[in-house]
């Protein structure tokens, strides 16, 4: 039996699935700082209109044009693995089956939306992007997009990241980016937080501020804003992980059981997720897990309702789970998962049941990845030890239960420019840092100002 | 069209193939000391006897055995991709294929020897593993090879790659591994190029006769060395690489004109050329060219002679190409090129007329390899950025032709653990190495106090 399951590139699935469809309930709309729902045309100085046509689109399926296709050939499809080895070494009867995206040039599956984003702004005539970037999977993967587009791009790094991460500069900086430390003081926004904290270590939320402000604030109108997570257009561009897998299981014969993946923003997750999401909605017995981190538990000790993406308020309210717009979460060295809120999408799919959120012990995460690495070979990122970890439990549980259940994960990136973190684990030096109590208490204190939520 | 070729997991070789078969001369016997040559035999204290049977074989075909297809099924087979974004930007009628062995979980080729290597190595009861390595790439293949299979691997990593590049170090830890920067003080070979050159940046030389010295003075008896390159069982496992791809151009109906693959020890370059250098000797109209960086030329302005694979002498001297074993190279960025010799079966190749070797400045490469990756997306290695350089400059030489050449290269590695030469290329600080002229012809002179081969 194949332990890789390839699709050929004529496979490729050519429409995105968006679980908007499928929801229960309509998605709430983003608000404005007046607490009204923002109209779309409102977005078109941050984005360009394809994209804010996705972003609020009920349909089902959406085409993929050949211009992206063209790009997302370049490493895609990814292939299906099965873990065999790990199984062995867990001596579990569970079959337990991984989306490789840590092929894609930029290591992670991020120039899923990157390329889409890219593409979508080149054909609206738009000539530079900014962004932000945690860990600095997204920064590379809109630098890569925008080199094989012909785009300018300028980068903002979360400070902490940017410090530990040398290398992942110097690779947007080969494909030609900008790529600086946030808080910067090229930004009203970033002067404002160094103003107040001069050693922070940054955070998404702020970063993104930075971006949005780089965007909107360049006078020819020909600079836009890309975000790598949290979007409904950015799920929906990812979706191509699932709609792949689902083909790869199908070529197997496999029906899956248990669905995992890390959560951030939501991307790598609503991107395996949500084609399975659909099939739960109808009534199949499928158990889907997003995996947090204990130190920035969105989803698990949040509040779901309305807040600002960003730490300055300069983006809509979106309807969430949040730990508060200026939460800094511990500089844990999953980057990518140390952000305040979570995709509107996630968010809802969680209160509607849709998926069941778990919160995990960074120590615990890498530990899995060691065993990982030492049975199946690839060194996986930080963030995706948080969803090899849970694996693990599944597959332990599945044991103790002798059940064979089939267990599915996305394997969103390799480790190998993020072993700052794997270093300080070795060393000793890593602890465990969940949330303090009256951290949370405050935290939520301040969001429950904010708008609440209309479910 | 497919721009990617996958095999099928059951498709993979299951026999390697070995050039001495094919040369016209018998390959000369390694030497000893006393200039008569070595009985294998007097090997058995270094490598396990399935390994010395391999390193004398005149057999065409070796078989692989199960136990390491299944180590290689890991990420075996790897995909052939057409280059076709590079090749519209240079306007070449070209047809440019590479063989993408970035994708093993150690990020090169190297794991393809590795896993053979430790897996023998099991078999026959060894219970630790002694290396050197370069660049990296070597150590973290044996590394996790050595993780897969429960055995202990301890690496000495040259000096100045050891101190550019610490995530490789944490990376072998990560596998379990142990790793120090070599010299070391730990061996006597060590010493004695301290106590001379206490600031020397250490070579591939330097770091053999460490690790040599390492494996036989264990009393024990449980430790061996294993070599990523130069020797003839080395480059037997890598021809699977090759194989693979004739199997890939067939299912495209393609008939290679040219082939490329940068050239250290020769390993990734054998692991490409040798499956189709037997069509070469057979007399197919095939170009097939090694390149090496201009500042250590061992087969361009090297002599074939007899010489020491390491500095110290603890090896049998070999039948090869080389610069002299105590010519320590301009540490350059390639650092798995940094090495004064080549396989003998490379340079008995060279010799029949086999391969045609071309050196190239390093300002070239790392251009070569900018262009690559805003075409076709991947990073590569510093060393795999010189076969970039020369499939380009064949690339151009066909559009000046006007030729529908098709050119296949061995994309070795990824670059992303190595972005340091990345930085000084894009920050202005890197100079080109060329070899001095009386630096060169000191090196040659000693070389000549050598025994003289006997071709």
């Amino acid at each position: 039996m194949e332990t890789k399951i390839h699709l050929r590139d004529g496979d490729i699935p050519r429409q995105w699935y968006n679980l908007a469809a499928d929801l229960a309930h309509e998605p709430l709309p983003p608000l404005g700082p007046d607490g009204c729902p923002i109209s779309p045309e409102s977005l078109l100085k941050v984005f360009p209109a394809k994209l804010i046509e996705q972003e609020v689109s009920p349909e089902r399926w959406i085409d993929i044009p050949e211009g992206v296709l063209e790009l997302l050939l370049r490493f895609r499809p990814t292939p299906l693995v099965r873990a065999r080895h790990l199984e062995q070494a867990l001596g579990t009867p569970a079959r337990i089956y991984y989306k490789n995206e840590s092929v894609s040039p930029a290591g992670s599956h991020k120039p899923n939306t990157a390329m889409a984003q890219a593409w979508y702004n080149k054909q609206q005539g738009v000539e530079r992007l900014c962004t932000e970037t945690g860990a600095g999977q997204w920064g590379c993967a809109l630098a890569l997009s925008c080199a094989l587009l012909g785009l300018e791009c300028k980068v903002f790094m979360v400070r902490v990241s940017f410090e530990q991460k040398p290398a992942r500069k110097t690779m947007m900086q080969a494909y030609g980016a900008t790529c600086l430390p946030s808080p910067s003081t090229e930004t009203a926004a970033g002067r404002a937080v160094l103003a107040e904290h001069p050693d922070t270590p940054g955070s998404l939320g702020i970063a993104i501020s930075e971006a949005v402000e780089a965007a909107v604030s360049d006078a020819s109108g020909r600079t836009r804003y890309a975000l790598g997570s949290v979007l409904n257009h950015v799920m929906l561009h990812q979706t191509i992980i699932g709609l792949e897998a689902k083909k790869q299981l199908a070529m197997l014969g496999e029906k899956v059981d248990v669905i995992i993946a890390c959560a951030g923003g939501g991307s790598n997750f609503a991107g395996l997720a949500f084609p399975f999401a659909a099939d739960k909605a109808s009534g199949a017995d499928l158990e889907i897990i997003p995996v947090e981190p204990l130190s920035c538990p969105t989803l698990t000790r949040g509040l779901f309702t309305y807040d600002y993406g960003d730490i300055a308020g300069l983006t809509p309210m979106l309807p969430m789970y949040s730990l508060g717009r200026d939460f800094v979460p511990d500089p844990i060295h999953a980057g990518g998962l140390r952000y305040h809120g979570m995709s509107p999408l996630v968010s809802q799919g969680v209160i509607e049941g849709l998926f069941s959120p778990l919160a995990l012990p960074q120590t615990e995460c890498f530990r899995a990845a060691l065993l990982f690495s030492r049975t199946e070979g690839l060194l996986v990122a930080p963030e995706t030890s948080h969803a090899v970890a849970a694996v693990i439990r599944k597959a332990e549980q599945a044991k103790q239960e002798g059940r064979e259940k089939v267990i599915l994960f996305n394997l969103s990136g390799h480790g190998m420019m993020d072993l700052h973190g794997y270093d300080a684990f070795l060393n000793g030096s890593l602890v465990d840092h969940e949330i303090g109590e009256e951290q949370l208490a405050a935290a939520l204190a301040k969001l429950a100002t904010h708008p609440p939520a209309r479910f």
